[in-house]
């Protein structure tokens, strides 16, 4: 298998400056790759963003390959030791921006399918490849679109879906994400009087009035989580009251919250045991809900995780755990409809970070490990 | 007792601008008209500020006269009925910036030290007038100053020190100051360690590390005040964390808080016991104290009280009632000289706000109760 291949459309990738929501021509150039294989591409723009879905073969089971080609900003270009859009290789890796988050694993992806279509022409079902460009930024017109607007529409229904994101903590493939805590972040605005701080009679610090509430929202055990999950998490990002002056209390204090939830609870319920705390203490308050993701989790028995772990050992020789910590991925939009969805890609050390990276071997071991997972669920 | 002319220095005052630390011309006024009543006058300017200090007499006792000569600024000046820099005679009213916070009662001081000079050029002790332009300011280079530079320069002793700040509530010398609270400020930094919201145990939450001992604060009881003073209170004016990202926690939380205290307690041991309780709390921070001002006490039979009490009731026909609740006053840098010092002014409802007026009746009232209270100390 040509996995030198996969080096080089990273690199091509990783020259267009994508920064969410561009994609600078990634979606284009890897569609005319595939258009000669026989794919058939669908270019869907939202907004401002780039969709592709890109598919071969036909009926069930449709395996998604996921994947973005949008990238965080680069930060400070000086702060690199190589600029972030021109990809350069260096010790054994591909370093630039994208290089692990994941144009690398985009490239895989392509690899991957161009391997095994070229082999197996005749395959079973569907395979499908949806990229978006909406995936670092506010995720509106991706995925989530697709998902409500494009799929549903031609009732299309996913039995698979391999996401490229970087699960690996210490090296390639150690870890397979079969699930993640959904999201559910608050703003919480408590109200009270404003008034000077020699006349406290005659105001009403709504900190002051908050302030129990808030300690005990921090200390409580929203649940134990379970064998696939960590306990639910609750934390402030944001508390702000006050306007400068020393001697005013505020009339007004905001809170920003985000619950990162298990399987164990619902965001109805944790909705539903702040509201209760926060009428115990009576406080005159107003709390806008949004609900980022509902937890998913893909069963341990189920063909896609299976694949996916002996599809590693095979070609790493060592097997993965299974993990659904960390943060959110365009996963939680497909899991909905009902398919089994694993997040499978480099490791996750420098994203988002300077002198992001990648092992140029792991982008040739990854591209294998796609084209065996492909193997054990289309062949 | 011509006090008609209370009104006319009163709008003369008010038409000129002294937004704080301006003094606009309105001390050397005032200075030339007791100049022709045999006063020394020292214009004494630190910084922006101007500073007058006023004598007739000599030896003791020496009765301050202490007044101010800047107003707060306007606020929107068309949200005035009149413009706040006209003085405007409306229903039995002068209104204006300063009518009531306090070119009022200064022009009142002024008018009664005239009628009492003309009348007793030979009065016993001292009698003197002391004006700043930074009492609505940072309160640094005005009396503070004087006391801390000119007056100890010159080895001057106070033993009464009357201030005509508005202390009336509802009726003219309804309410006479006869102490104030002390003010301790602090500014919190709670240090935490930033990070994603979505891995909370590689960061470390400020707030949540800080919200029990917040909760604590505003929770605690001080001191049961006395009968002189309210309970002690503590109030946080501003709160701060996070940088508006809902995906963040928080490295930094800051907190600015306020004492006003009571004379059951002092500063240090307040500040001891904060620091008791976030050390109890293992919290890593920073805690920076600002004293603005001693509680102070001019006990009930102190005879400058009781001159004032007796004189208003002579005048006014009703007794006054004492209270050490509200905010400071340059009486605190006073205070500690070993003076007995009161407050007794004009109505404060109307102080800082638009269209800030005083009554004219009162205006004589006060002109009156001044003069009678400088006939008591000094004859």
């Amino acid at each position: 298998m040509n996995t030198d291949a996969t080096l080089e459309l990273a690199c091509d990738l990783i020259r267009r400056p994508s920064v969410t929501p561009a994609d600078e021509g990634c979606q284009a150039l890897i569609a005319e790759r595939l258009a000669a294989l026989g794919c058939h591409a669908e270019h869907i723009r939202y907004g401002d963003v780039d969709n592709l879905w890109l598919t071969h073969g036909s009926g069930r089971p449709l395996t998604v390959l996921l994947g973005h080609t949008d990238v965080v900003p680069s930060g400070p270009e000086t702060e690199w030791q190589t600029p972030p859009f021109e990809p350069t290789i260096s010790h054994g890796h591909l370093y630039g921006r994208g290089a692990a988050d994941m144009k690398g694993s985009v490239a895989a992806m392509v690899v991957a399918m161009e391997n095994f279509l070229q082999a197996h022409p005749d395959h079973n079902g569907t395979i499908a490849l949806l990229l978006t460009s909406d995936e670092e930024g506010v995720a509106r017109d991706g995925v989530r679109r697709v998902v409500s607007d494009f799929l549903a529409a031609n009732g299309i229904d996913i039995d698979y879906c391999l996401v490229g994101e970087p699960s690996s903590h210490e090296r390639l493939g150690d870890t397979i994400k079969n699930g993640r805590r959904g999201s559910l972040g608050g703003r919480l605005i408590v109200r009270g009087s404003q008034g000077h701080v020699a006349y406290p009679h005659l105001a009403e610090n709504p900190f002051h009035r908050a302030a129990a509430s808030l300690a005990t929202l921090c200390e409580t055990q929203w649940d134990r989580g379970n064998d696939d999950f960590p306990p639910t998490s609750f934390q402030i990002s944001n508390i702000h009251a006050g306007t400068g002056a020393d001697n005013v209390i505020p009339g007004t204090l905001e809170v920003l919250f985000n619950f990162r939830f298990s399987t164990e609870v619902t965001a109805d319920e944790l909705k539903q045991r702040v509201h209760s705390l926060l009428d115990a203490h009576n406080l005159n308050y107003e709390l806008d809900w949004r609900l980022s993701g509902e937890p998913f989790q893909t069963p341990r028995d189920s063909r896609l995780l299976q694949a996916a772990q002996q599809a590693g050992e095979e070609v790493l020789g060592y097997p993965a755990q299974t993990s659904t910590a960390g943060g959110t991925s365009d996963g939680r939009f497909i899991a909905p409809l009902g398919a089994e969805v694993i997040e499978l890609g480099p490791l996750n050390a420098t994203i988002h970070k300077i002198n992001e990276c990648v092992a140029v071997d792991d982008l040739s071991q990854l591209t294998r490990i796609y084209h065996n997972i492909l193997s054990r669920l289309l062949l």
